[in-house]
């Protein structure tokens, strides 16, 4: 339904709806109410409901995500955030540690990754852990950590809000909101990151399809936030010679589905240092308009798992190598 | 460390832990103070910290759950609600719709599954849905009607709790807690559903190894909510003949290593209803402590996905089979 | 095309199906010759074609299995082998060791699962193993003690061939010709044991659909041998509790769209011991025909996996649970 | 044991092995035998053994390959067929349809991919299919086709073996052996093809492990053909976007291993033709010896799978984009 349709309008269009053989059930949203057809068995002609007042247009549910797709927006979407653009044909290279530890260690690292090239620095303050006996993150401690990085360096700050709690502050502190992988479909805090007004770093679930993301996304972007970045992280399969499997045609299926950019993170991926290179090779050759890497100034006494952090040597190269190979895309 | 543990206690520990070669790392939850151990590579004689003042016990993260552990409670949970008592030998079976679609739908489907000796009504008021264009449930009414379902014909109820807000409301209104496999590590959730007083009917996420499963169950425990029923309802795999493999052994692998009690959820797993019955006999067979079953008195018009609900007389059926078979056991 | 089908007769159907749009592609088979038609999208109409000379009949490759369907063989398939049926309600036993080893571990174990109830005695004498240097059965020798184990026994004996030559060999000792997870896309070897007068046990891959399995199984009907036994012995998915993930569904997925008898294996499935009793149970619960369980009198000392094997006093404790739960199905 | 090893020093390992406190089985191979440990919870201490007349060395069976693992050979292997060299830096293609259809169509196709590139032709005589009823190559003489295509042309011909008897075929037309992805552990035809004298092109399963691949190739080396060349061609996962997922980590996994050379086939990985020239991108960039690409000059009317044969102006472009790539690398 429109903005500005009546409680009449509604009901007259789900009077319509039953008249069809069908129910119809009213979903209000933030800004519009949608009525849901029920019943119906494959495509139905909405011409009908079209003509009604108050109507603004008829979804297909056999496609079932619609302002992420590429069909409703051909032009790919480009986001800019301060002077960084993501999505513009430059790969943007977002790095820092798994966890915000002290202040120290992240300007130490904010340090190296800028001097290398990096836009962004990434480095979790809440950290969504498997065990509860875990570190858990600094939390807001981190934050302000991250805060000074910011000032101090210039670099953009990614960092994951895990409830609609933290949230809050990440949105607060931070220029790009993470919502993570355990997080995909936790559709609440996925509905309040659309109505921030940063943009949204959003990881694939690891046992989720493109059309779950996809569908997740709309969740986000239903909600009035269109700044969505796309970030693939592995899945989860019988495959064991990496933590995750690196689903690298996730890109072009992305870029042929989807107007939204899509960055890979490789080293939750492969969850050991020595793949991250080549993988990111490979992420930025196939397509890919940025990159998530995990790098630390001691891998060996990180918090969190330091075992595919890159050292700062290997981050050096990476860059080296993504910037030649920039020039051949 | 202890409840009464001072700070002054809390950092000599984490100076013993430094002098050990490795960091300690203060994680300060609801009750007390832990000190995570980070850099070891294998297990740590602990002797000298048992020894120290404020120190409670040492917890080795190799195995990275405790209180749900068969180990540390060698004796079966036994949950009782009212006069049903689940883990106690005598299966127990939770029907009803997918969703509470009205007072008179509901109220039909609990006459039909009380008069079949299922105990405890099911229906969702709060629907995780993939697409934000879905049917995502009448909300606190339904909530509401799920109250009248219980007054009406003392069935126990359970609903699903899906973020923060719904679930103080669910806990009102429900017997039982559930959290769905969409959320099983949403771990904000899980820690407020520790802190309420209801039983929380846990399902395994749809890729959750059965390790991270009992890990997300620790969250709850962990936080005093020791009445967890966990519920097995099919994995995500490369098989097609349902829509989720149901993983049955996951049934004596949650007997080996843990005392929760162990439902099956078929209906989810297969995705079609002629496979509920065969499925429902195999899981009871094998040793779990009840079913959650969808029933619908017309699953042709049922909101949601009616394709896996059983028809009355298939749930009839179903009791009868399962009532027998648990002469067998 | 019919049996007496002449190369005039194939090549007028094949300019038929040329003048429709299509190719038409000759595909010889050693009993009658098919003519694939390459091109069309969807469904075709067949009339013209059944009407010609020589035509046999048209298979919609839409359903790319045909004999082995409950669709044109509505009645299940009843298997007799001597005085052992199996598909008629009786669940059928076969138990043995992994790997024959030597005569007198042949017959200890034998005479244990007689004892108890089997009838039938498994024990491979060709084993395909994952690595070159693992111990690779005692191959003709083998089959030989087999064969002295019926003798003595009364038991038949099922063993796996792994190539066309021990095919023969196997043919000759057995009384059912086992064919191996690993081998179920081996179409040569799959069309050999067609030809075969031996009833074939014939295991789904471990990542195969039940689609591709029953495709499979078509190689071998296809070519004259009706008497087929599929075995579920678990598939390959991201869950770690089990060596393989046993999918219970494949009984009535296979029962719905085959006429075949189904058995299952739920000590390769498991590959732990202590899970196989609760697993039988399960399997024989939701409808299978029949288990095949691994048994040794030693296992501590068994050549191959021993993990997996039953004690004897398990075995029996199997069988006790079996007939108890025959008696309520 | 050594070549020369008689029969007495054998029987000494086995006592000598039993005084250990284990089992010792003989394993005769076509040069030498071996004598497997059996019975051992961890590592043997071997020394007394090798100290024996007769042994030759000792291989631990924690890692269960050896001829292919670049411990024991540290040197990348280069193979040499004619002037074509694969793992010595420049990537090979490998392309052409998927099926040998016809003369005309070989020679057409072959006449394309030559002009652009390519070294070597593939396309199957042999075709291992699904369904019984699928077209299954033209066999002996789709390989005088590819004999002519190789004299006309002069490009190397790859093509599928997938039993024995066509293994012998293949072996004299060919200039590769290619073992597909369902036969992977069909040990005895990689015994057969390790007896061959050509190049085996040997294809990854769609479900195994990098460790079950490289004990698979194991097979064929320790046959003596040490001309094994890797391919990944997507493993199985849940993931839709594709036919199958390309793990694209696999190329730094074998690399870090074994010593073999990697090549990777997008075509049949992705079964979509617009996601291979991102994926072929993607392999080279992670550093892959080399493709295998399906080409049709006509992908519409391919007999088997056009859907995802390139376009000749799309194989084109590829290898105008490798071309490119390569420079950078």
């Amino acid at each position: 339904m429109k903005n500005d349709a009546t409680e009449e309008q509604v009901q007259a269009v789900i009077k319509e709806i039953e008249k069809m053989g069908f129910r119809g059930v009213p979903m209000p949203g933030a800004l519009r109410t949608a009525v849901c057809i029920i019943g119906n068995k494959g495509p139905v002609d909405a011409t009908q409901l079209l003509a009604m007042e108050g109507v603004k247009e008829a979804i297909p549910v056999t496609k079932p995500y619609k302002l992420v797709s590429r069909e409703t927006h051909p032009d790919s979407t480009v986001i800019s955030i301060g002077d960084v653009t993501i999505g513009a044909g430059e790969p943007v290279i977002m790095a820092g540690p798994c966890a915000v530890e002290s202040e120290e260690q992240a300007l130490t690292i904010a340090a190296i990754v800028k001097k290398h090239g990096a836009k962004v620095f990434r480095g979790g303050a809440f950290k969504p852990r498997t065990s509860p006996y875990a570190f858990q993150g600094l939390g807001e401690k981190g934050l302000k950590i991250l805060d000074k990085v910011r000032r101090e360096t210039g670099l953009l700050i990614v960092t994951e809000a895990t409830d609609s709690e933290n949230l809050r502050a990440v949105e607060k502190y931070a220029d790009i909101i993470q919502i993570g992988a355990r997080n995909m479909q936790n559709y609440s805090l996925l509905r309040l990151a659309g109505q921030t007004k940063k943009p949204v770093l959003f990881k694939r679930g690891f046992a989720a399809t493109i059309d779950e993301w996809l569908m997740a996304a709309e969740y986000i972007m239903s909600e009035g936030n269109t700044r969505i970045i796309l970030c693939e992280r592995g899945i989860r399969t019988f495959s064991d010679n990496t933590r995750n499997t690196l689903d690298i045609s996730a890109i072009p299926s992305i870029k042929s589905v989807s107007h939204l950019p899509i960055i890979v993170d490789p080293s939750h991926a492969a969850g050991r240092r020595d793949y991250v290179i080549p993988l990111s090779r490979g992420a930025i050759a196939v397509g890919a308009d940025g990159l998530l890497i995990e790098v630390h100034h001691d891998p060996a006494h990180a918090l969190s798992d330091g075992m595919q952090s890159l050292y700062p040597h290997q981050f050096e190269q990476l860059m080296q190598e993504i910037s030649r190979l920039k020039n051949f895309l």
